[in-house]
C-alpha cells in the first residue's frame, strides 16, 4: 500500500505503547475490516512529526477482498491524517523493506524572518539569508557513496553507514510573500536523522556559519562534532520509494 | 497590521460569544500588552474556516510603544495559527474596511479521486476532470463591472451587489503526485460568499455540468440557481488588501 500521512499528531509510524502512531491507525481499521489482528512493516519508521506522500508498507492476509478494495475501505475508517493512496497484490516474497531501491525525501524551508502561520505547518522558517549556489555547491559533495558516519544520530546500530545519494537538489520557489526552498534527496537508504542532519548542514553552509572544507573534514573523520544543525521533524516529508533497479 | 493566519480551528474573523475567532485572539492580547480593551476593525470578515496570507486590520490605542513594535511583542502572546507580519502607525482618518481598494483571494483545489492529508487543510478536492481552458474563458465573462447578485448568498443586506472583478486567473502546478489549480480573484470588494461561488461555478463549467451561456443567463437574470455550488471554506484564502488607487 502506498500511504500519505500528516505527521503532526503522530508519534510517527511505529507502533508505541499509549502513543498515536501511524502503524497502529492502519493496524486499528485493518482488523476492524478483517476481524483479525494484522501486523504491517514500512518501507522504514518515520520519526514523530515526519509528514509523508508516498511511505509504502505491506502485510500477509489470507481474505477474499481484491488487495485493490483495500485503499478505498481503509480510507472511509481512517481518520483524515492517514490515508491510503492505493493499494494492490504484491509476489510472496515481497517485503518492502529490504527491496525498497531508492528513497526521496524533501526538507521544506521557508526564508523568512516573520512567522508564517500557513507554512509552519510542513516547513521550517530560516530567519537569516541563505547562499543558495553555496548550498548547491556543498550538496554535490554529499551526491555518491560515502561513509555517511558523521550524519549518523548517536545510539542507532547499524551495520554499515556506507549509503549512496543518487540526487540532492534544492528546489527554489515562493508563496505566501516570502521565498521557499526544497531540498529533495534520493539515496539507496539513510541513517538515523541523516536528512535532518544534511539539510541542517546545508542550512549552515548557506548562511555562512560553516564552509564546505569542514564538511569534507566531517565525512572523511565521520565526526558528527563537526555539522551543522539536525533541522526539525515538521520540515520532512517522505516522498516515495522506488523498488525498480536504480 | 497585516494579519495571517491558519482559519481551520478558527470560527471566523468576527468575535461571537463562546467561539474562538481571529478578532477576539488578537484583541485578548493587545489587552493583556495594553492594560486596556481595544477593539479592532479588519478589511472585511473572513468565514469560519477561511484562512488569510495578508489581512489588514487597524486599531486606535493611546500608547509609547511605537507602532512597528506591536507585530513583534503581539506574536510573543498570540497562539501558532495567527501571527502580525507587519504594524504600522497610520493617519488618524485611515479605515481599514472602508479604504480598501482592492482585494485578492485565492482559491485551492487539487484534482485526484484520492484524498491527500498534506493538501487537504488548505485546498479541496476536484475527484473529476476540470477543463482548465474553459475555465479560463469562463472566468473572462466575469471580469469588469457586474451586478454580481447572483453570487450573493441569499439573506445578505448589501446596498449594491455591483462589483468590479480586475483580474481572474487560474494557475496550475503539481504537488504530491497530483495537479493544483489556484484560482486567483482580485476585485474592489466581494459579496458575501461570492469568492467561493465563483471557484464553484468555475468548477461546474471545467467539468462540463454547465456551460457559458448558463452563466450569461444567471449574472443577466441575478439568478443564483442558475449557478453552480459554492465551494468549502478551507481552500479559500485571502492574500492581500491594497489601499493605493487600483
Amino acid at each position: 500500500m502506498i500511504v500519505s500521512y500528516d505527521g503532526t499528531d503522530f508519534c510517527g509510524w511505529q507502533r508505541q505503547r499509549e502513543k498515536r502512531t501511524v502503524q497502529e491507525e492502519i493496524e486499528k481499521v485493518l482488523e476492524q475490516m478483517l476481524g483479525k489482528t494484522i501486523r504491517i512493516t514500512a518501507s522504514g519508521r518515520t520519526d514523530s512529526g515526519v509528514h509523508a506522500a508516498g511511505q509504502v508498507c505491506h502485510f500477509d492476509a489470507d481474505t477474499s477482498i481484491p488487495a485493490e478494495k483495500f485503499a478505498p475501505c481503509l480510507n472511509a475508517l481512517l481518520p483524515p491524517d492517514v490515508k491510503i493512496l492505493s493499494s494492490r497484490r504484491v509476489s510472496d516474497g515481497f517485503d518492502c523493506n529490504r527491496h525498497a531501491k531508492r528513497k526521496t525525501y524533501c526538507y521544506q524551508l521557508y526564508l523568512s524572518d516573520k512567522t508564517n502561520p500557513l507554512k509552519e505547518r510542513y516547513s521550517v522558517k530560516c530567519p537569516f539569508y541563505l547562499d543558495v549556489e553555496k548550498m548547491r555547491s556543498a550538496a554535490e559533495l554529499l551526491v555518491g557513496e560515502h561513509d555517511f558516519k558523521a550524519f549518523c544520530a548517536s545510539g542507532s546500530s547499524v551495520k554499515t553507514t556506507i549509503r549512496t545519494i543518487y540526487a540532492l537538489q534544492i528546489e527554489e520557489g515562493e508563496s505566501f510573500g516570502s521565498k521557499d526552498l526544497k531540498i529533495y534527496v534520493t539515496g539507496n537508504g539513510f541513517l538515523y536523522n541523516m536528512v535532518r542532519g544534511v539539510a541542517g548542514e546545508l542550512v549552515d553552509i548557506g548562511n555562512g556559519r560553516f564552509g564546505e572544507e569542514r564538511l569534507k573534514e566531517a565525512l572523511y573523520k565521520g565526526d558528527r562534532s563537526l555539522l551543522g544543525r539536525t533541522m526539525p521533524a515538521k520540515g520532512l516529508i517522505l516522498m516515495g520509494v522506488e523498488y525498480g533497479d536504480p
